[in-house]
């Protein structure tokens, strides 16, 4: 498939559409106009057309959306018609909730070890899944091919790991450590910093409190 | 303090340029010229000028920023120069991860309490902190004044949870639940989606794969 560049902001909107028509084929419904697809994300029914039209509409004019076709297809554009390996740096609370959450697996997302530096930790299995020693990624990475691997390691350790991941072929990193991680153009970074998130909530509280305060009631 | 209108773009980047800053400082490093601020963040010289100047700007033509200055400025538009109050609920692998880590803490994020329904956690501490039973959410709401409540719990009870909590007076939810609540208008809601995040990541390889495939490396 050729893809033209997609804007960040449709990238977003995507793994949303694919949540909405997975409920929706799970309550039955095989068939959804764009106008209602967009009362129920409230998302604008020419927004809905418009991203979609970035991967060749799939709508026919005044017959709606099939909605198991939709969701496939949206599936196949994120990538997740596959299986993606991945494994998890970082055996703490945070790679364990990471390693329990079984609804990745549901989505081809296989976790397939976890790896730790604490002699308390290697050894033992979460869910299955064997907590590795960190001397070991290198010859792990050598005979086992793996899509993603999932930092959630202390920020002043994260660049180190990064780059040994990277030299050992690693594509693709999803990042809880609270850094911008330096990598090559080839390598693709998609971070979660829980802390910012945390932040921005913290801003809306203010621009409310504010605004009450200024008896501006939003 | 009156705000005007500000993007969700620019609040996203705000947490980011006070990190860097607080990078800056730990490194001793006083003042700072715009210039030098957008090499460190990859970002370009007249974004940092444009983003600063919607709270007034900061710094001097010629003279850059100083840095201390800048970072409690920021903190104070991100309303991290206080202290928030904090519940979560749902102790699960999830959110006894987020009450250990200490990083929130150190934002002026204080935990005061985990809910959950779960006989074996509830009477539990996690770093000090008590696993209390739901059903003593609203008493315990009632006594203490809460900023932002945290939702880990899965997804067919979120928003259940998420009216017993508006009712309560929450007027903030961290939310984790892989669904989007609905919410009256005077409540914010900061989600934090991962599969969606994932499923991001999940596109950016196939998109990669896909220009290899094609012969355009990028």
């Amino acid at each position: 498939m050729e893809r033209k560049e997609i804007s960040n902001a449709v990238i977003k909107r995507l793994p949303r559409y694919h949540r909405y028509l997975g409920e929706l084929m799970e309550s039955g419904v095989e068939r959804i106009s764009s106008n209602d697809l967009s009362e129920k994300m409230n998302v604008t029914a020419s927004q809905i057309r418009q991203d979609l039209n970035n991967f060749g509409g799939f709508g026919q004019q005044g017959y709606g959306y099939n909605v198991e076709y939709l969701y496939n297809e949206i599936a196949k554009i994120l990538g997740i018609d596959r299986q993606n390996n991945m494994i998890i740096i970082g055996g703490g609370n945070f790679g364990q909730a990471l390693t329990n959450y079984s609804n990745f697996e549901r989505r081809g997302f296989m976790i397939q070890a976890l790896f730790d530096v604490s002699h308390e930790r290697i050894g033992k299995s979460v869910r299955g899944i064997r907590t590795l020693d960190m001397k070991d990624l290198e010859e792990f990475l050598s005979g086992c091919h793996i899509d993603i691997a999932v930092l959630t390691v202390p920020k002043n350790s994260a660049q180190e790991v990064a780059d040994r991941l990277i030299a050992c072929g690693i594509k693709a990193i999803w990042n809880f450590a609270h850094l911008d991680l330096k990598v090559p153009d080839d390598v693709v970074v998609e971070n979660v910093h829980l802390s910012e998130s945390l932040m921005q909530l913290s801003y809306r509280i203010s621009e409310k409190r504010d605004k009450e305060g200024s008896g501006q009631n939003s």
